[in-house]
């Protein structure tokens, strides 16, 4: 099915794709044996590679110089040129995979080499992360996080005013793919007097946006509300998995630690700012009663424009599951507008201390839950904190994650008229502790 | 003064020089103009260069594949090596510049070629750091500093079982010298119902000791205590600059963010394990009724000889002291003593969970204060909060640190018999804010 204003493309496998259609045109860092990791562009089924694109001479200008900085095994350089530099590219890319490209028979005589098949590709980390942060702009996530500890008075007073974040650990963010090894660690059980060391038992995932940062700011120079949008290259999604064990034990004063740090994981695809514009939208309105911001995180423009309308899923696959041909059963839905706090409120918050934010830097949004279970990010909160067990297809339930279980999350764009815009996915396999 | 077992050196400067004599040798990065930055090695006034040296042959076998890593802009591939190799380059840098060296006319001749005058160069990052981790083990400080906010039970129930840490921003470490403008930030007033906006009124240093990671692990394989004090490359003094109204609003329930954020310092030198292993001794014994730590914490050897004895101090200069001619006044003399955890305690506890440690990484010890006043290694503590002023000779008070105000960490290692180890400085002024 191909929305009424979807531009086709001489790439059959990109007309009427879900994800990867002409309007999207994420960029990734890919791999085959044979071809070091380099910049690609998904189109379809295929990966256009850059590096041949450049070789064959298509592109000119801006958008030469953007297809350079991201041929290489990073985007970083590539992020650093900020939105002329990808809004040249984007536009470079659209007229040479058109269906009606002057080029067409051109490209189409260059095969394999201009366009990889995705299915033999490796898929890498996008950039060198110099920085994580992430964030916990998910209010219901925040609300029913803290209702279990603080069942009258959920939310701390600072939530409506700061957009709470925290430091992460950049060395163990992982593509989409990769296997997630239980963690060891102290945990103080239920009623014990003194901690005890093992394997996590209340393994968890959390649903999350991941925001890459494009271009830096000037070490002691905040980035003001109104041009933080341009510092941001792209988005993925972000699975930030989390021992609940050892964080209620060591989380106190300073925050989580061992907790998150032994895995994120994150899609390999960088959509880009420019093809989410359809999807821009209204920040929801802040409840009644709600302070407003202090001025240097309002923007009107940003209130009206800033927020996503980005659809976020999770699914859970099983052993057990995988045994009986079971498909992966989806366990949330929810959305981006769960945000409290828009993006552009991120960075302006971020940066307003003179921290400088970096190419190839990533934040998480924090677990974006709904209001209903339905829509809950996290096993946290869908099972109450390991009190009501989740009921699986296979006739399994689940409190928390066990070893096999596959979390694969998922993220798309739809708006009546426009061609839907895919994310890809997210995924990972949880295995035995060491 | 030279200690009776001190080699000499031919490098007159170096003999006695209390910071950087024959027994040191600490690497760090240099540049002077017409030269670009390279590593390099202190000796008394002067900076051994790596590179002029691996051009002159001076070094074999290992000592020149360790000499080849430190050579480059950053110390990071050196740093990867590991022990046997700074243990190589150690001996050979020793023997070329010892009073007795064979080739000492032949060195000579090379002058400044060789030996850069270290007043004339310019001292950056030794490494690029991947992740930077605070810890919090200074005992003393995490119990006045839980006195402010619970008198009576100042320390949490998991302090004396897990050595406490978070991630901090990797983005924002310099190197001494560099200024430290006062950061914007969100704070809440005593007795106002609603946050404001403007810059730090309580503007704070924390003292210290800087952890530079060597050799990295494997993903998902912890270190083991035992191999703990391997991984470690050397050592640093570390500012970990405060902003104490933005971190009390800040910090629940995610610990410290934007507070830190805008500026960390280290001083240039990575003093090595080996240069201080004369300095090691027993972990001062737990006091009756603290629990003994998990098996994966607890390693005899590391017990009986992984705690450093490390004297650290901290300067203060204002301006009116500047104009006035005064020189710095010291305002606290601490002790590496007061960790609670070892060095080794805190590699194994970080990796424990699978976290993979990268060459080049950074932990702070978090701050190091004694028992008494005297030895407080933050105006929080020193000045109770802001209630108790600091009185300056030049007539002034200080709550917090104001505009102009210069901070300086100096440490040493003394004892009978030895060459003194200096670690040099970690300098910096702070600026008004933006």
């Amino acid at each position: 099915m191909t929305a009424h204003n979807e531009r086709r493309s001489w790439v059959d496998s990109a007309n009427g794709h879900p994800d990867f259609s002409l309007a999207n045109l994420p960029l990734g860092i890919f791999s085959r044996p044979g071809l070091t990791p380099r910049g690609g562009v998904a189109i379809g089924d295929r990966i256009l590679d850059l590096k041949a694109a450049l070789d064959a001479g298509l592109f000119d200008g801006t958008a030469r110089q953007a297809a350079e900085a991201a041929s290489g095994d990073s985007l970083n350089a590539f992020f650093a040129l900020g939105a002329p530099a990808r809004r040249a590219l984007r536009e470079a890319l659209q007229g040479l995979l058109d269906a009606d490209s002057l080029q067409r028979e051109r490209l189409q005589a260059l095969g394999e080499t201009l366009l990889q098949p995705m299915a033999a590709c490796r898929l890498h980390l996008p950039a060198r992360i110099g920085d994580y942060t992430d964030f916990y702009v998910g209010i219901h996530h925040a609300t029913n996080v803290g209702k279990l500890f603080r069942p009258d008075n959920p939310l701390l007073p600072n939530y409506k005013y700061v957009p709470i974040g925290y430091h992460g650990r950049a060395s163990t963010i992982d593509v989409s793919g990769a296997a997630v090894k239980r963690p060891n660690g102290q945990t103080l059980a239920p009623g014990a007097s003194e901690p005890s060391f093992g394997p996590s038992k209340r393994l968890d995932y959390e649903l999350e946006l991941g925001i890459w940062i494009g271009e830096g700011n000037a070490r002691g120079e905040a980035i003001p509300i109104a041009e933080a949008g341009s510092h941001v290259a792209g988005f993925c999604l972000l699975n930030d998995w989390s021992a609940r064990d050892v964080q209620a034990w060591e989380y106190q004063p300073l925050g989580p630690f061992l907790s998150k740090s032994f895995a994120t994981s994150v899609s390999p695809w960088v959509v880009t700012a420019e093809a989410l514009e359809p999807f821009r939208c209204a920040q929801p309105p802040r409840p009644e009663g709600d302070p407003r911001p202090l001025p240097y995180l309002w923007d009107e423009r940003d209130q009206q424009a800033g927020a996503l309308d980005i659809e976020l899923e999770v699914l859970l696959l099983t052993d057990a599951m995988r045994e009986q041909g079971l498909a992966p059963q989806r366990i949330a839905l929810s959305n981006t507008l769960n945000m409290y706090w828009t993006v552009a409120q991120m960075v302006a918050h971020h940066s307003v201390n003179g921290c400088s934010l970096q190419p190839g830097d990533l934040f998480g949004s924090g677990t974006l839950s709904g209001e209903r279970p339905e829509s809950f990010g996290s096993l946290l909160e869908l099972t109450q904190g390991g009190k009501q067990p989740l009921h699986l297809p296979s006739g399994e339930t689940r409190t928390f994650l066990e070893d096999g279980d596959e979390i694969i999350l998922k993220a798309r764009c739809r708006r009546d008229g426009y061609p839907s815009i895919g994310f890809g996915e997210c995924r990972g396999r949880v295995l035995p502790a060491a």
